[in-house]
């Protein structure tokens, strides 16, 4: 039996609180359950969509522990090792290989102002600190430094990381990466991160997607994904345009911030699934209420996704 | 007999120049000879890859009234109104009026510092100065403003403007745009001016494209779109990924600016095919040299491009 | 009799319009007179806050030729230039030099996407197409390039550009300009554009200010200007807290652009000083109403200017 | 006895490394003397010169420690609790309360996207859960977010910070926070973060500085701040011009990181005059090397800060 392979439909899952702000465990589980069941080919804890940058060390270390011990083997875990420069990331590292993940993921520092020189000294660091494969997350609008492709190649090729998590937002880029990692022999894994444009993503040559969406509805991404491989663009086309209709979901806070309306959405979303229990966020970041939270379960409703 | 619509393959043609810098008329009307023969559905002519922003009212008028008599009627011809606010917009309808163009492509303010209100009342004045077609042109690389989706739909619903040009670089936001414009009966002609991501934009609905690359390489836009329309979704993938090895030529330039690298780039492949006779920008750009010439050319051959 | 000099007090005048959206000749010529009577060393106009890039080529050719008329010869005038690139700059310095003005106002390339190296030679083709003196005008917020310091450095030094009017908010740039020019045998006139830090500009060594707010408040400056030659630092303070103070009718708007709040507010001032007849900006930007209007000639009154 | 008062010259301490990447003890030891020696006000270790964002937990605890026990009391202390969102600051927060500094320093929130009302809550949540005293730093290239004027005067006057850095490089938004600070009852001591302008900065009654500078030349420093306190301006600015001179030392470099250019150049200083043993750089930015410390060496000469 060989071991199961990077790629595919790989949700970054939220991190389901309680009404007292603590980490849900109970949510939590049902959380990955509904993903694997739904048929994902792997888990993405910690992320963005995790609320990572939000979380204490012993809050990370218990969505580690108890996102391994729910999958049980049945698909991988990636998780996100978030922090701002290489001995601090290297902290977090020790976190997630005593939970027993199978990969991570990295960013490039942030809050200090590296050149792409830097950047890459950051990930060799990082690599030469651990065995589990580094996945580099290009995120931009978060840590306001692109990683460049001449680097991510290069990285690839030398087996420095094992792919890439592009929430660029450059489409350009993305193909040019597709492109130059097939080139090259395809030594990265190359994932979008983008909810709503999968399907050319897919068509150009993308392994995987990681939809923060995908927590509200694996379903359709693993629907979507398998009409890919089929070679049946028009389904795929037409599944995308059904979860780009849910991902309205995200546009219908306003006054609030990016955090407040994305990730609040699909807690919203998940609780009015009875899947978490709270769509509370973490500090300072306030939930989402009132005649918002209506618009999103309606949406929600008419994508069909109410089963209970 | 119908009057031609908008859409399809339309490329925003450059502005060639002779070795002593004046439009060269005669590269000129091989360009558009060489574009309409290929079977693209219309010109676009003083867009920015036309180096509208260098010329001057006459080389502009020069451009406009060439354009249209050499095209003679056989694809529709759209034009660049490039200025800073209406007043001055305005100036530059009259001329595409006198020469006789079929619709005119204009941005937000620029230089000023409007907010979306303001955007839409410039539209707003734009059509009421002139009957021509108005198309939204979204570049905020340049014009350092985004169009909102609202606005844009409002446009299109009331008729102010018939399409949308959209170089934004926004994938999510281009989807969203298709999307909505369908839900809202499709009032606008929705082009993407991005060359190397036309697959994912045509298998989500776009209408059109707009690829300066279209200069270099008219036939295989014109395939590409085709494809599309006929459902074969490989085909188009294979197509878009050998007209995005070509776009690697605007990447070769390096300590230059962009418009250096992209639009001498698509200026040197066309000397190189014959089409036009030089490379040469306008000030204060400089022309493309040595063995950045050498490389874009290689890249040409590479693509079958020389014909003759 | 020698020449005036370049320097002190330069306020960047307003273009008044009447009711109808006219220039307003009328307003423009108290304006003049209001400025010249408070003892500022020269005028600016046809800049940013002479909506210059609102106005066609006939409006600025009636500013230019009324500026020169009613100065005559009172003080130096300085004009705008404002177009894209060197070719249409040029096309606006042949406006200047046949209305008589002084010297002119350039900014960087904008809509195009240039780097120092063309952002200089945009420069030397001005210089060799004008005998007039050139002031290079750093204004990232709108060019979105900031003026390098070695380029202006060098382009004083070969006699290419006669100063700079610096109104790039970087404060740290502008004391190295300072220092850089000083080192340099000072080839350069250097104006700050900024109107409430102008104390640490003349302290730091400024050769003067071009202060919008110098519109509504021209006397304010002048003594602001005359106590720093005197050494009166004490004085400095105070009067710059006061014109800080006065300065707050920027602030004043909300929900609407930087220019509609900014040069809506200085209009609005000098309209209920009854220096100009209406507060009316130029299409597509709206004339500040109601509260805000209220409050903006609340602090006016409190700044103790309405002597009439 | 009263307690000694926040204000003055604050200097934001490098961190010494071995050349081992070991935090230098003795190194830093003999910083926190030149620098208490020369008359400074207090101490700001932690902070981003500090290279806080690249130091463990652990190394930071050492830092913290080490700068209580040497101090003595001699000037207060204040640091640095660097992370991302409330839960993570707090936890840095009880390693500065444990160390027994005096007061802490805190950013908004990065990495994640917040708005301002978040921005505010965050800053609440972090005064409900410590009593040392809370300075706000202002530091948008590193956060991407500039704190507002009105939020920081409500949290002032209600006592949840007491203090501003102001490293936002607004020199308009600069005098705005001092004059409402002062409209409102000065509940807040404004530091100003710039180097070069500190001139302006107290003529407009800024009530300290934090210069990484001061590191280098605390003594000048020093003077400038008492010359202001006497009103001898033309003194002040004649230090600030040399300041500015040294300053120089942070343009050096090329081709590297920020962070690598000016913090690099700062202990490049350091180690020519002997008070640290290295220039090193904590990973992944390295040392400056080669001409640009000889560059560097020969403006400390000229500023005849070499005095052993």
């Amino acid at each position: 039996m060989s071991a199961p392979t990077f790629g595919g439909v790989v949700p970054p899952l939220v991190t389901p609180l309680t009404a007292d702000g603590a980490v849900d465990l109970e949510s939590f589980e049902r959380l990955v359950n509904h993903l694997i069941d739904a048929g994902v080919d792997g888990l993405f804890v910690l992320g963005s969509s995790g609320e990572v940058a939000f979380l204490s060390d012993a809050d990370r270390t218990v969505v580690l522990t108890e996102a391994v011990r729910i999958s049980a083997g049945r698909v991988k875990i990636m998780t996100g090792v978030n922090d701002m420069t290489p001995a601090r990331v290297v902290a977090q590292i020790r976190l997630a290989e005593a939970a027993g993940v199978d990969a991570i993921v990295a960013t490039a520092p942030f809050y200090t102002l590296p050149n792409q020189a830097e950047i890459e000294t950051h990930f060799r660091l990082l690599a030469a600190a651990t065995t589990l494969p580094i996945f580099a997350y290009d995120v931009p609008v978060r840590v306001h430094n692109k990683l460049s492709l001449d680097m991510l190649i290069r990285l690839g090729a030398e087996g420095i990381i094992a792919g890439v998590k592009d929430s660029s937002g450059d489409d350009v880029g993305f193909r040019r990466l597709v492109m130059a990692n097939r080139a090259a022999g395809s030594p990265l894994v190359v994932f979008t991160g983008h909810e709503v444009v999968v399907d050319g993503a897919l068509l150009l040559g993308a392994d995987g997607v990681v939809p923060g969406l995908g927590n509200v509805d694996p379903k359709r991404y693993v629907d979507l994904f398998a009409a890919s491989k089929a070679g049946d663009w028009e389904a795929v086309r037409r599944i995308q345009d059904e979860l780009s209709e849910l991902f309205e979901i995200v546009f219908q806070a306003s006054g609030v911030s990016g955090e407040a309306a994305g990730l609040g959405a699909f807690k919203t979303a998940l609780a009015h699934l009875d899947i978490i229990s709270t769509n509370r966020m973490s500090p300072p970041v306030p939930a989402l209420a009132g005649e918002t939270v209506e618009r999103i379960q309606a949406i929600v409703d008419r994508a069909g996704l109410l089963v209970r």
